[in-house]
């Protein structure tokens, strides 16, 4: 590759989100647009990325920093206008400049390395524009060009004529050239029109009355440079996206029995003959290995899950749980990091939460680690083959022993040793009658308050 | 508006249904199909409401109580017929009169408007009827009108010959007339037809054997006088009225992750950047208030959610639970009738009803507030800032004080102080080595057994 | 019905499925395609049923054992050599046979029917092919014939001409002939073609240069003969067979509010006015009976759920769970093994395994049955009426009688007699002041950390 810079414009209002979130911050698959679209950048390591921004500058800045530098765009005088407020952050560079749009998230590299490529071909024209087919052409700006992709004109669809409009061939605002030529375009294009704004496409119009030539290179995939104004829009884009995850999952060997109701997040990870039921929602940072089932409504979040583990149903796994080999984790039940070792089980209604399971253990229904004192966390032990007894609360920092017991319904506060028994429970308080006595009672109050 | 009365038909047998429940009291959205017409209905301010019924009169007069009066068809002699039953119900009214069918829940106002304003226009005919055309025409009889709308002809497919079939403006079997005009004209209805019943739609021809003229009013949204019949209809409606409700949602700025897997009712209310995961229900009577966020799995009723909330997973919400602004609910967690104070958390496996949670309050894991003995309820209070640690039964009446804690495991049925510790906790019992005794023990019994 | 055989073939390597588990066992509804295939094989009382397999016939050997028996084809030369396979299985049979493919699960008994009733037809074909008109014919072998089936040529794509790719019928694979000629004509199939492979269909060419005829019975319903080849196909063939599902239970009077989120089994059974939350998955072995509601997010599996019962949300059901008439699972409530009885009630958060709960008991929440104690399994038996407190734990075996009254908190080792009250509580130690204390303390560690 050639030495590149990409400019993503994000200055624009989103007012159709009704969000105070930045419109380019909102998530598919659990990754921010602008996440995804710079993924695709960083794919071929541009030196500079510069991310032109107007109000909510600050999120923005939040979110990619390290990544790309930002610059203001304030007022706001159109695309033109935006692209050259990135000029100051590429001072001294001369290589290419890919121009990409925040709420255009899903180009692929090889698209824009097409672009790119094109800058350099034969003809080497001074602007490329990415082109696009849609299904329906109505509010799009066309590109009329030559069968070699040579264009002959950009014209706004409000300006066509009616053969123009025939054009199936859209303007998708991407757009490649190099630096120098870009910002020394963009330096002469005017606002001399209705809304008094400076318009990107503009530059190639300057650059053909200076006698040179730009070009068209076309996805085949409309979808690709789709745009997302409004919430609607971005869940239509979250479906599309999920269902191109659901299919590769699938392919890699999975079996989602509904796969439209199984959520992916951009860094799930599901191995092969991985069984998952339906409604299971992963979050970030999710890997399952081969042959573990995940069981219907189960929630996982920065979580491992080993070979062959079964996970719910109505599981859930918070950041840092850790399943290893053949452990099983299963109704309502919520680990946060936690492991659960190598074949151990928490089967039912139970909460580990900063705890360390050993191997085999066997964790009762009901158990809680009460992992915390209103200030701090603290850690819970349990040894392998350990087995803890319903409705039990381990009190942490406490630590169990390898195959100790700890009877049901015991609060443990101390330690417990190997192979040792701990009970925590008072005598059992026998009242033979009271209860015929009490029904009785409460069965005159009963009545009397209806009366 | 003239003064009008409403007469809603359901006396239909609902057979396709197969159900025990009448028809029309089948629920979209949370909320009978009558209902949703009779708000509708209710927009315009009726002198009368008159819903003529058949077998299920009880049902429906314990639904409809104090809005409308029913009246009995009985027997069943055709929509003609029907009709006239709620003559009585209008006695001395002399207004127009709207009909209305009860398994056609989703007429709108301004088109139950537009057929009223019909009836008083220059030409004033004698009936007003509310067209349609479906994409599908075959089996619904056809209205043969000029461009002015003046209907020249109304014909029953079976009848119609094939330029009349061709016609694809259909007859919704909604009309509209003056009252003394309508029941004049169906008293001149015969029944001389295969079935031998009385057809509404008969009234047009009478009145044109009057020298009097109809007219038609088109709606442009043929779903709008969908009938539903069975249980597939009813479930497609429902799927078309949840797409409309997601949208709205949408556009006044509420993120669905996935649409098509959240359930409204008919009155929830969101608002802006609320964030909803995958699989989450609203039953009827929820409000969530701004930056709330509800997660996957979660079942909310009857509950007011505050700003900055936030929800599940696997969180249910019953009628009377209050979340105060930035209190959290977590997975496992059930919560009625109950007030959760600002800030307050209750994360994980608890329980709470007939409870007031303090501001800043924790609730440990796996607590219960035990507010029944079999007989009544009783409530639990807990003040600003109290820690009630995990796997806690709070037996109430109880009053848990401010900044107070609740040691795990205890079984609280005393009032705690304000600052005050309570603990309720037997001793810890230690044996050691009984666990290995145990273990070899049922290693034992369970080789014997096999054997 | 005369005496057939069915050969159901098998031996295909399923790699597209990238699994271990052989592609015919992959389940649909619940239950293995091969599984479904025989049960309408089984519908016409079949003498024989042979399934020819190649790598992994243990897996399919255990899955079919005494229904059908199994055939070896190793190494595998073709489609006709895989049914040559089966003819020692049938030495001495000489009724019909008909050929089928494990990955074609959803061919209905009826279509079978039709192609063996065909063979005994006036003209007594010597081979019955099925053929289908599929929406896009691109990739399969023509069927050329006469208006009255009878075949004239069968042909693949790669070698039809223009006229018959214009041919809309297809070859389906599926077959039916008279045993004996068909091991006649496969016996001088040749395979001199590109693969070097024996091609079932060519027994229609060898039959015609014997101057036999060959017929094409048509099925109106190309799904039928769909083939399952990827896990992506998998699940669109269950999403079809859900949808099946959805409807007939619809049609059978049960209201599913949202079918598309309801998954059924194959055996699942719901009764009339049984309404359906959204978001429920049923597993095998389900029955519900009328007038009872399953709320949504449940999971069920081999339960009975009896008359007017109401289950979740966020129910579980395990096999073995049965309710009686008008019984009450509610939200975080797991059963396995264990009856509740008529009108008791399981609201919150408990777990009821290997138990019999009497009518009109009441089960607190929070309430574990301690069935297991790392070895054996034991029972909990609850009377009729008996209130066991929330947060208890009863530690089986163990019986509570009748109108007994379990204290909330309590671990119940012992019996308790009808009647009786028993509370396991240790005594309630109070700390006045120690918390406010405690705060201050971790108020200045937690300041001290910071620093």
């Amino acid at each position: 590759m050639r030495d590149f810079a990409a400019i993503i414009l994000a200055a624009g209002q989103g007012t159709r989100m009704k969000s105070s979130l930045h419109k380019v911050l909102h998530p598919i698959g659990g990754r921010a647009m602008l996440h995804h679209l710079m993924a695709s950048v960083d794919e071929l390591g541009p030196q500079h990325t510069v991310v032109v921004v107007g109000s909510g500058r600050e999120q923005i800045e939040g979110a990619v920093s390290g990544r790309a530098v930002t610059a203001l765009q304030e007022p706001q005088l159109g695309t033109g206008h935006a692209v050259q407020q990135a000029q100051a952050s590429l001072a001294g560079f001369s290589g290419d400049v890919l121009i990409l749009y925040g709420d255009v998230p899903f180009v692929r590299a090889s698209t824009m390395r097409k672009m790119l490529d094109r800058l350099h071909a034969d003809d080497a024209p001074a602007i490329v524009v990415l082109g696009f087919e849609p299904k329906d052409t109505l509010q799009y700006g066309r590109v009329i060009a030559g069968a070699d992709g040579t264009i002959e004109k950009m014209v706004e669809h409000k300006d066509a004529s009616e053969s123009e409009r025939a054009c199936r061939l859209c303007n998708s605002g991407l757009m490649a050239a190099r630096a120098d030529d870009l910002f020394d375009l963009l330096g002469r294009v005017g606002n001399d029109n209705a809304a008094g704004e400076y318009y990107l496409v503009d530059v190639v119009n300057v650059a053909r009355a200076d006698g040179r030539k730009s070009a068209v290179v076309i996805t085949d995939d409309a979808n690709e440079v789709a745009g997302i104004n409004s919430r609607a829009e971005l869940a239509r884009a979250e479906a599309q996206w999920q269902d191109f995850k659901r299919e590769e999952a699938m392919a890699n060997g999975a079996s989602l029995r509904a796969p439209e109701t199984v959520f992916f997040s951009w860094d799930t990870e599901l191995g092969r003959d991985v069984t998952v039921e339906p409604s299971v929602v992963f979050g970030p940072g999710v890997k399952v290995a081969d042959r573990a089932t995940i069981r219907g409504f189960s929630h996982l979040e920065g979580a491992i899950v080993g070979e062959g583990c079964e996970v719910g149903p109505f599981a859930r796994l918070r950041p840092g749980a850790v399943m290893e080999r053949g452990a099983k984790v299963g109704n309502f039940v919520e680990m946060k990091k936690a492991v659960l070792g190598e074949g151990a089980k928490a089967n039912h209604l139970t909460y580990l939460g900063d705890a360390e399971v050993g191997a085999g253990a066997n964790i009762g229904a009901g158990t809680i680690t009460c992992n915390y004192d209103g200030y701090f966390k603290y850690k819970t032990v349990i040894g392998p083959r350990a087995f803890i007894g319903s409705n039990s609360a381990l009190i942490a920092p406490v630590r169990i022993g390898a195959d100790a017991i700890v009877a049901a319904g015991s609060a443990v506060s101390r330690d417990v040793a190997d192979g040792e028994l701990r009970m925590v429970r008072a005598e059992q308080l026998v009242k033979p009658g009271w209860a015929d006595r009490f029904h009785d009672t409460m069965k005159k109050k009963k009545a009397e308050k209806k009366a």
